[in-house]
């Protein structure tokens, strides 16, 4: 258990520039000698994505139930940690992983208002005491992330998904709930400021993860 | 909640004729002037029937953890109720449904392994103290089953699912199961010998739900 690798997850609100950030922090572990596994949640392996897909799905006509909602998200990661995350960690491999359940306490605890007692006993259910060891929360005011996410909406045409249609309040009250989130574990969670140009951005997150990773080893 | 609808669930093992005598039972409402809702499990909605798709879809290549099946039953049934349970025994419809929480024990206790206390968790969760009012279980010895069941396959040409998959020994567990759980809930669950040929059996199951219409009454 203590030759396991590092389990490290990126999160924060639409557009932050998770997934932005999520191949520097890779690569800069890579050019370090370390074998990288790349993933995101929802989704990361074939039964998952199709998951995915089911939450994504913006099908006005049969809106989906809050607690099925929640339930899919952990059915996915349940499947995510046993195909895919346990595996890794297991042989040595670091994970990083866009989005993990902090994102579930965000959106389905602030944004749907599921009470975080719900949500931490599917967590526990699912996990079995398992947490990453590093999550960088990038946070910034929501409305300045959506004009970033507007530009690539423009760009791909593409539909916005179930997450995507809800409304600023919604947003509002995830940012919130990772902000609590992150002050209720400030040994694991470091906290941001994304609302800089991204080469700052990076400077900040590198800053971060350097010291984290020197303090591991 | 006097007023509300009753539901009924049919339960047994591949083959025992669940499907078959869900007519009969919705037919034997119905001719009394009952409205009456026939649904099943998982299913029954167009975003359950596609969980339901992801459950049985027999990908070797990336086998489905135990608890990820346990959790994506759970979902779809969250959904299920939400969408189309609650609501028509609410405006006083009965609910007729092939397969239901009991399928559960069988399957993903009996069958899987997962320990009775962990999907009892998740019944709470979602179900919320929500229960079949009668709940029809065939029993018969799983080889027999099964050669009904060849009959079907070989007629369609349909692919094995995942649980058809299973060998006998699983099968054997999932009925050992559902017996244990009538045990327990024996003012719930009626065990109908479902052996006998199709005329006998609906003979037997018309006699027990009249019985138990009548004293609702
Ligand atoms: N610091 C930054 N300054 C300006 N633009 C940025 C910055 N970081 C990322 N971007 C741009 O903002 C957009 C959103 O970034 P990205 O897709 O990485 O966000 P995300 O958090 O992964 O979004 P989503 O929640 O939709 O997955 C992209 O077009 C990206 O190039
Ligand atoms: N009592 C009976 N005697 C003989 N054949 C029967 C009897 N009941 C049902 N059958 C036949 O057995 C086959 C299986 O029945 P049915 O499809 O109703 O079972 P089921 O429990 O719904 O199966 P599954 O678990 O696959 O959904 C069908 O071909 C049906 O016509
Ligand atoms: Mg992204
Ligand atoms: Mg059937």
């Amino acid at each position: 258990m203590s030759q396991r690798g590092r389990f490290i997850t990126l999160e924060g609100g639409e557009g932050v520039g998770k997934s932005t950030n999520l191949a520097l922090v890779a690569d800069w572990l890579e050019t370090r000698g370390i074998e990288v596994v790349r993933t995101r949640e929802p989704g990361g392996t074939a039964r998952t994505e199709a998951i995915r897909d089911l939450l994504l799905d913006p099908d006005v006509a049969e809106p989906l139930d809050d607690d099925a909602e929640l339930l899919l998200v952990f059915a996915a990661r349940a499947q995510h940690l046993a195909s895919k995350i346990r595996p890794a960690l297991a042989r040595g491999a670091w994970v990083v992983c866009d989005r993990f359940t902090d994102a579930t306490f965000a959106y389905q605890g602030g944004g749907r208002g599921i009470a975080a007692s719900r949500i931490s006993a599917l967590e526990a259910f699912v996990q079995q005491g398992l947490q990453p060891d590093l999550t960088l929360l990038l946070d910034m005011p929501m409305q300045a992330a959506q004009r970033r996410l507007q530009g690539r909406l423009e760009h791909n045409g593409a539909q916005r998904d179930r997450f995507e249609r809800e409304r600023g309040e919604f947003f509002e009250a995830v940012r919130r709930a990772y902000l609590d989130r992150a002050a209720s574990a400030p040994e694991r969670i470091a906290v941001i400021d994304a609302s800089a140009d991204l080469a700052t951005v990076q400077h900040r997150l590198l800053a971060h993860l350097e010291t984290r990773v020197a303090a591991w080893r």
